[in-house]
């Protein structure tokens, strides 16, 4: 796959050490950065052979046959524009945009154009997250009751996160985009999002945008989604999912705690730890970041459904929704309200309420909870269904 | 200390190990059961002279020093009332009251009648809270942002715990008591906690009472504190807390991973795995129950602080308090508003506002970040106090 | 408990810590030490009435029940000794002499006198080892085919130990002693070690003895036990022992990773982490160490024995034992060959031989593994009885 | 790069897997098995063009440019002949051989042959221990001390490694070829291995070869080797490293604790989990095994080199050094005695001592230890440097 690469900073610098990495067959032959400087080192870098400041230049080549963006979030109408007016297949970073009009002007002309569209969120991509999505798609978890996921670290890589203007939000749109899809997809995507409580603040930071969030968001099934973000974190890069279903638990840490310990006194000057805030004492590496990450899977995704025609996993469609839940965030922040999700476009599962399945234990009880006692005892708690009194019973 | 210990149930039994295992000089010398079979056979097992199933007539005996509640949660009240009837040492069971009425009434009670008073809330008291507790007084962690306790399980073991008459509520009030009183510790005990913002829901279990819920306390200096409560969580016992501050972070996992693994396949018929959801495969038992819960440093603190005429670590006060922020919980989750903290009794510090503290690099900027970067180059991201303006600076 | 402590250091404090902390009913009645100031400051600091630089005036006393060894290796036979003289029940540190002979002497000292006696090895009452040593004993593991103990810590507190005269060894006699014991009683403290094989180098410190050694001990049954011990760790103390066995596994981390971590920039000049190597980064506390390393646990045990008149769980005859197989292992790392245990007095059970528990699958065959494979198909593998051919059969 | 695959078993297709998965380039371009089905299945599977049961006719074709030896041990050496006899570059699986003198017979073919050869040891290839080498590289750990390796599982998948003549040996071979290179490549792939003390039995499984071993390799420099194999783990597949040095440790886990956590109930019938002992309870899956374990990086740089013109990381003279050290390990095993390392091929550096680096406190004096004390107080521990005494030294 022939790649156009707009964006030549830290993400489009990470996007091109797993494009053109490992084994792969795929090459970025266009390059679009803002500063000539940085197109030119970039194309040395990865030995692309068009550079350009201008992005229609980049775009409107006959051998691209995919765009990438990887440029500040204010940029990505603009390049989606130009994708669909040169016809060219795209795939965006993520947020899709700074909010849910920008993500569904993008989407309503990518669709009318009919070029292919992807959602760089990597994070529905990395192993952990396909292996545990398989399992609660096969059943392991029963019924998804509650999905958190929590992305802290200490503030991003480059300046224009800081900025409204340019990055449309602080790190509810930078992480909760992430968060919001990743707890979407474990209670299902077919699921519709329904309401949104925000609490958002800045606790740290010189800002006007929010530093910390948590929100919780509320599907139409009564399953719950939780998020918390937050640029004050110290100690690293804290990525981490929870999922509750009632028959079972998933636990997954992407980055702090991944089986990689190590303590150093920190005595050798030249040792660098990347990314730890420290580089002395008990550092907490991770082995491959890009395949940890998800952008190895992610890409592979992307092109193998380019390649046959189809839909990758994550769409333009997909963008949309997570920029209009994190809309209500926004404005729940604000409204200390819960606040509707606006969809105006939707197309999975309409009408469903909250699911029943109460256990029975014989015709005129329900069971509660069967339990194993302190002193080696089963031990049935049961409700009465008609007076509704709850009473234990022991079992021999 | 001897000790008339009220209720027979599994709490009490778990008091009992604490109080009279070890090396302990403690003695209960008083039983109380509603039931009579239960008050005997308590008194065989832990060797206690005196049984009875009147409560005032097991709390009015001369070699009473303290009185232990052990009772079902709409029992308290009473219990206390009777301890102040004949000026005895009380002290109770969490939560404290049903409701912020009951444990008003009780807080003024013992106050008037001048007993001395402690709330048995033994998370606060566990080995890890205490250490972590005394690093966060002394500045480990920098100003105190945000924490969160979580206490999730399978349900609870007696079936009173079921009832909504005799609990007074659902997870909210049996698992978010120890959750609030955790998180306001170490936000401190002095700051005073505004409102509150609850999700809360039957999910699973055949009951009124809720069976999952989540909230935000936030309080008057901008921290915010965050519980995790659930009846239907599957996997065992799962008792986490997360502080974040400026300076540093603490995870601290009580229960289910703490350093002991434990793989079998269950061949041996007669194994018995203890609070495990299963006694196969991989279990993580913990060490010594009582002492990693708080119960013992509890009592020592109670019983130390009774000798040496002086209050407790926790009183009815602190019971008092807590029920409140929950009284607001249950309000909120009805409401889906933030609801105020409706504190009529307030001893600690008023008036604060919201911190702010943020860092100069020089006299015309502040420091919003400095980090090495993926290049091993240090970056400062400065924030321009007159312009607002955001931008990168590298450092040689 | 009326009890004399000899020995005011590092390790007579921790165990009156332990002895009068908590609720305890135990009191140290008599203290001596080396140094009138070190006698003076303990008897302060603990409320002791007595305290003398003369040993035999310290356990002379009619008040004193049990005498505590807290000293140096070199003085542990001479302290046994005055208290058969003087015919006081006698607990010792470990380990209890500095090589077979010394332990020996004190062993057929004890018993001639017919005093109470206890070998107070503390790892052996950790809360997690107590319960993993139940679930061992019930069955979980199957038959025990392997144990092994590490304990690695940057060397110990006190000069003496540094010092061979004192000490008696290096790394393997201050922390091979913990490691045998704890081994031997997973395996079975009836089951007779025969022969052991080590290495031991001094690899860093300046010092004779050697300061870091693994070695291996082969029990009459076939078991194999081992243990690393080093004075050369960076990181902290690591404390952690691994069991395999025919039906399970057990991993248990007593220090280093018991579910507290904190992550601190340490910029609060007064915060002080105790035990760690450093007080920045991240780091892991334990909660309340006097429990998790087993002090409380093993006083209870020594004391209830007796009181009861019974034999606590470790006497001087497992002592004995211990320093006979570190003699050993000192041999060994010698001479370079398989040393046998050179056992004058064994009591447990003799001439057992390699046990064999060949699985069946049918009359012809043995079943030598069963699993699902990557696809999906259950597969047995199979040896035939006769001709010893090994093969595949799928099951469906 | 186009590949001719000798082997459709387990490993061939896990091969086939990295080889031909993500957005590789890389074809495989013929198969050999020595069932016809298998070939064909494997063919059919992988789009292969070309399959046979005749080893030299899957060779010998012109389009193939590198051949994969994926077949049982006692196979390799015929096929690295015919690899040499028509020209072709190869890459063979783990072991090289089933002893060293098989070892350097290959070795020395393909050097006579100048053909390009690659040792796929995949687990100096994983993410993980790429980056822990990389510290170690850079000094994070000073002077390496001592690497451990451990890998046991519950037994092999094939039959064949279960029979003595094909396999060559049992677990020492199969899984300690692994820890071998592992530990060698942190202690220095220049440092001559010089003496192996191993003890193996048979504890469990009716076979003829050792399905339990421990070893220890000393090198030339002091430095010590372990590694810790094992067919009779239960709880799934154990793979960690370790590694001590003078300035810090590295601890890392593979496999079964990687930051993947899920509990189920596994009431849902169809779902399987995979690897795991059991399909219930706690399980802890690994997100993508192929990644995790080396193959992806491991072909990388096999390939990446083969373009080239250069080595790749590992080649026949590793798998050689690897087969030699596992023979003295299998004849100590029979001797009890430490056995020499029997190198007739070495390249790395002669002549070493055991490294000494004692630590200067001033011009009389060496450093034994520095620590902050329980109470506070910074103690130095010093050695005289003409008397020895050994001393502490408080400093203020």
């Amino acid at each position: 796959m022939n790649i156009a690469m707009l964006g030549s900073g830290f993400i489009g610098r990470f996007y091109a050490d797993s494009l053109q990495g490992y084994r792969n067959k795929d090459k970025i032959v266009s390059i679009y950065s803002r500063k000539e400087e940085s197109a030119r080192k970039f194309a040395k870098d990865y030995a692309v052979n068009f550079s350009a400041t201008n992005m229609e230049a980049a775009i409107n080549r006959p051998e691209v046959e995919v765009v990438c963006i990887a440029l500040p979030n204010n940029l990505h109408e603009e390049a989606v524009m130009l994708c669909c007016k040169h016809h060219k297949a795209v795939i965006s970073t993520k947020p899709l945009g700074r909010n849910a009009g920008e993500s569904k002007r993008m989407l309503e002309a990518v669709e009318k154009a009919g070029v292919f569209n992807g959602y760089l969120e990597d994070l529905v991509y990395t192993p952990k997250f396909i292996k545990a999505y398989e399992s609660v798609k096969n059943g392991a978890l029963g019924r998804i009751l509650w999905a958190k996921s929590r992305e802290t670290h200490p503030g991003p890589h480059s300046d224009w996160f800081w900025d409204m203007e340019q990055a449309g939000g602080g790190c509810i749109l930078d992480l909760g985009c992430h968060c919001v899809e990743i707890t979407r997809s474990y209670i299902g995507k077919d699921i519709k999002p329904v309401e949104v409580m925000c609490w958002a603040d800045t606790q740290v930071k010189p800002i006007d945008a929010e530093d910390h969030a948590i929100a919780l968001v509320k599907y139409e099934n009564g399953s719950i989604a939780q998020f918390e973000v937050s640029w004050t974190f110290r100690g690293g890069l804290d990525l981490r999912d929870e999922v509750m279903g009632t028959e079972g638990t998933i636990w997954i840490n992407s980055f702090l705690r991944t089986g990689f310990e190590m303590f150093t006194t920190g005595k050798s000057a030249d040792y660098v730890a990347e990314k730890a805030e420290s580089n002395s004492g008990w550092l907490f590496p991770v082995g491959d970041e890009l395949n940890e990450l998800g952008y190895n899977h992610m890409f592979m995704d992307m092109f193998n459904a380019l390649e046959k025609g189809i839909q990758p996993k994550e769409t333009f469609y997909d963008g949309y929704i997570v920029n209009t839940v994190l809309d209500a965030a926004y404005k729940s922040a604000k409204t200390k309200q819960w606040e509707p999700v606006a969809l105006d476009i939707w197309r999975g599962r309409i009408g469903l309420s909250k699911d029943h399945h109460l256990t029975e234990y014989d015709a005129d009880h329900y069971l509660v909870k069967e339990e194993v006692t302190h002193y080696g005892v089963k031990k049935l708690i049961l409700k009465n269904k008609k007076t509704g009194k709850i009473f234990e019973k022991e079992v021999k």
